[in-house]
């Protein structure tokens, strides 16, 4: 890596972790050139905007979480076993030592951050992020059904958003209520959508029938 | 309503409409005050300062959160009926025209907001509305179980945490990915919480049975 390279990468991981506390509208090159005792001058070199330093954050997060979570994954045996790695790897990614981040999840922080903003570089970089990632856990899905272990009427997609919710759910108990219990719940939220998927049970029913028969 | 009360609640609505956006660190006395036409000092006559607006605008939430979700919920019968009511007020509360929120469900936006944040009277307040609502959804649960609809086994708590995760994930794909299938998953995870606790399944299982065998 050359010392430019260094350099960059020096400048993400900061921003990235600021980020993580105070959203990417709050990263400023004054704090990072402060914290890294680097002049504004040699910042702005790395990046040309601030709007640029905000997708590098992103794309640099995204790399990490690769290689964190997504790659692990791939080299378990297709199926449930690379599954269940996934969701592991997942639950913990930004406590990781080497990587750890002080606000976690910078994706659930963007998320919120930037769900009411109108369309642009950062916002619908955010969406492509989350979309890409829907899309390989349900190509994790699709490869239980593969080896037989989930019913083939298991939805793919649909098993990827459930599972979101109850990472989002983790979160939001782990961090806001600080509730010593939020892993459990969220193992117990995947064991329930992997018996689901395996037994064949309700994937493919109508949605809403019991809302429908009380509401209507 | 006296006429002070009257301007209490229409500082409170403004308020909140703008904290659903911008958090309630982002509200401002000198943004209210502008929108409002009133003086700085007519503001500061009802709230004696920035924390005791954000802690009243929390409790101006939770009120017409109760009237417009919790009530309607509690003149339905005790049971099922009762908890889908509760559902279906909750999946479209920051909607109703009456009382919309332009940046969404302010309690989602308020848990990101303090999640990292020390403990203080805001945070305080935070987490125990969100205690409390978890509480009230596991009555609910448990007047199922009363019923009879809901299997002895049921853990109201557990219910109410997966429930919360479910709505997560569907503000999460309504608003960030603009998802037009949003309602119909929420409505599904929520159709399959209530016929898994309706058949007993999986509820009084020990967590994470998957994850140990592949991973331990």
């Amino acid at each position: 890596m050359s010392k430019g390279e260094q350099t960059r990468e020096t400048i993400l991981r900061e921003a990235l972790a600021q980020s993580s506390h105070v959203g990417l509208h709050g990263i400023t090159v004054g704090m990072l050139a402060e914290k890294l005792q680097m002049s504004k001058s040699g910042l702005f070199a790395h990046f040309h905007s601030k709007e640029q330093l905000q997708t590098d954050v992103l794309e640099f997060a995204a790399e990490h979480f690769r290689r964190l979570v997504l790659l692990p994954a791939l080299q378990q045996p297709r199926g449930l076993t690379r599954l269940t790695t996934l969701f592991e790897r997942w639950l913990g990614w930004d406590g990781y030592a080497e990587f750890a981040l002080p606000g976690g999840c910078i994706f659930i922080t963007v998320a919120r951050e930037y769900d009411d903003e109108p369309d642009g570089p950062v916002r619908d970089l955010i969406v492509r992020q989350q979309r890409e990632w829907l899309t390989s856990i349900g190509i994790i899905v699709g490869g239980a059904i593969g080896e037989g272990q989930f019913a083939a009427t298991t939805d793919p997609e649909l098993f990827a958003h459930d599972l979101l919710g109850v990472m989002l759910g983790y979160h939001f108990a782990a961090r806001l209520l600080r509730d010593q219990r939020a892993t459990e719940r969220a193992r117990r939220g995947f064991g329930r959508l992997v018996r689901e998927a395996a037994a064949g049970r309700d994937l493919d029913r109508p949605a809403a029938t019991t809302a429908d028969a009380v509401l209507t």
